[in-house]
């Protein structure tokens, strides 16, 4: 067992569970406590089983380890990869006392959680995300889910792990433009709850992008305390939890237009945040210079703050009219009201966003 | 408003629903309380849109009312059909405000259910059953999934309704096989806890083949209050609601061995109860002559006791391995203390199970 890891828990009354975040825990930290059967499947895909895959194992000793690899990439996320789970599973006989483990990024986690939750309709499952953005981000909270050709995470469910493994180590094979995805993220908790922490992310971003093993610890544990925070507060996303989708409706119109993984998730969102900022000076609530703030941030964080060529406003409202946060037809945004203040709203001048939009698209 | 109807009441704290039983409800019973927002996605068949949508949508005043119609039957209970539900509810752009209504029998509502439980990680639906059996059974107490090629009910959640409709003029139109099926769950509520409505049921059996439409409200009743009455004790099966499942290790074997749809759900309840009372004899918990009256009452119900021609005791035995309630590989079975009295157990000798098995397989 490493010596030092930090921990912190999210409250969610009986389904409460630890986040246990530190170097090298994969492998050395034994999760059978997280384990109430005898049996794990682990759920990954072909490009992190090479890398981690038998470390995993050996974090559950005493147990019969199983294994599923999915094919890597959001393009996979969808119910053909869902039922490559529910096979290994059923052919391998696990009963509804087995524990699904997800090992790799938001596309594995949100499967395996999904899986989790409907397989003998429900048992258990432990997170150990292994991209930035799921540390920061999927893998905190329950939500769990596939695309359908009409919108992304259209299917799911509210599924909370029994325990979360961050082992950092893991971020020194993470492609350079993951590591900025998984930023985007660390930035909107910045943006919608923690002034503090922005200003120190402006000032920590050239250790985070070089992947300095201590900033790195510092703004995920910050980042999952933040969110841990507002999912303990609303877990079904009724009120609060919303902010927690700043830059995402424009995001995802982003990530569907362009198709499932040409634009990875956090660059959509950081372009996304960049027109939430946007619409939110248009309407007064926060100034230029915080809106430079906002556009500087992002960009040294390696973030794309612009849209796809080819995208018009009618491609944004077709798309976000779909959006799950709408209410009745009416369209709701995250917008700032000031740098660390967000909130959600569907009262904003329907010209003011058409600024936007025009602003943005060619 | 009909003038008389009958209610009960599923209590499960903030998730807790009415059951409304009567003749003549569908149509003219206002279901709006029971929405919150205002669109309602009616979810049917072929078999029974022809014969109810109509009166359906009448009870819906003043929402906006979407349809979609299933092919019909277990065949089609899969994922590739409850896509056809995410598909209209998406092209629809239904909000996560919305309301799934399950017009039909146990498949139907298995499968709106599901896709409650699923459609943006869950909204709120509402239960028209139409058939005896879902009337008794599956519409009570939220259990909803889709069949694996490998298992029946794999894949699926726990989801509870906001309420549930029963028109009892709807088994106007049910063929008499599906009225039989029905009677199986009927029947099996008296096995497990009821002794004195079992004692009722036998006199009542000619009544209740013949569609007398009073005796069809009171084993609608009856069933409600003692499904409903489990249920509230014990919700996601960790204990007592496993009792419910009598004669259905058997049964499900018998489904899957025959494939889906080939014999009616109930059928195969029917035959497995009759397997469970053996085996609970052979076990000395019941007496032959117990045994007789499960036969007689199963046998009066237009119910099969015995299983499909070409079944043997290892098919038995490889198919009932993966059920739900086994525990860490162990088979697990609900069996008779006494008639009124089950239990779910995995102590039971392997030499009477291979007995029974042998007694009913050719």
């Amino acid at each position: 067992m490493p010596d030092t890891f930090r921990e912190l828990r999210v409250e969610l009354g009986d389904r409460s569970y630890p986040i246990l975040i530190g170097k090298g825990l994969l492998g050395s930290f034994d999760l059978t406590p997280y384990v109430s059967g005898r049996t794990v499947m682990i759920v990954t895909n072909t490009t992190v089983a090479p890398l981690y895959l038998e470390q995993a194992r050996n974090s559950f000793p005493g147990c019969q380890v199983d294994e599923v690899i999915l094919p890597d990439g959001e393009a996979f996320k969808n119910w053909e990869t869902l039922n490559l789970i529910f096979d290994a599973l059923l052919k391998n006989r696990h009963s509804r006392k087995t524990t699904l483990v997800a090992l790799g990024g938001g596309v594995v986690g949100d499967m395996a959680g999904f899986a989790a939750a409907c397989y003998q309709r429900g048992v258990d499952f432990i997170q150990i995300p292994t991209t930035l953005l799921s540390q920061v981000d999927s893998s905190v909270g329950g939500k769990t889910g596939i695309n359908h050709p009409l919108g992304k995470n259209m299917v799911g469910a509210f599924h909370q792990p029994r325990s979360v493994l961050i082992d950092t180590d893991t971020l020194q094979t993470l492609p350079q433009r993951e590591i900025s995805a998984g930023l985007a993220e660390v930035i909107k908790y910045g943006l919608i709850r923690e002034p503090d922490f922005l200003a120190w992310l402006e000032g920590a971003m050239a250790s985070l992008t070089s992947l300095d093993s201590e900033a790195l610890t510092e703004a995920i544990y910050r980042s999952c305390v933040c969110k841990a925070d507002v999912v303990a507060q609303d877990e079904r996303e009724e009120g609060l939890r919303a902010i927690l989708n700043l830059g995402h409706t424009f995001g995802h119109a982003i990530e569907t237009h362009a198709g499932y993984g040409n634009w990875l998730h956090g660059e959509a969102v950081g372009a996304g945040m960049v027109m939430a900022a946007d619409l939110s000076k248009r309407l007064g609530f926060i100034t230029d210079e915080d809106l430079r703030r906002v556009k500087s941030v992002i960009v040294s964080a390696g973030l794309p703050t612009g849209v796809p060529d080819d995208m018009t406003s009618d491609h944004f409202m077709n798309l976000m009219a779909v959006d799950k946060k709408n209410v009745n037809g009416q369209l709701r945004l995250i917008l700032l009201r000031s740098l660390g203040d967000a909130e959600v709203t569907d009262r904003f001048s329907p010209d003011a966003l058409a600024d936007t939009l025009s602003a943005f698209c060619h």
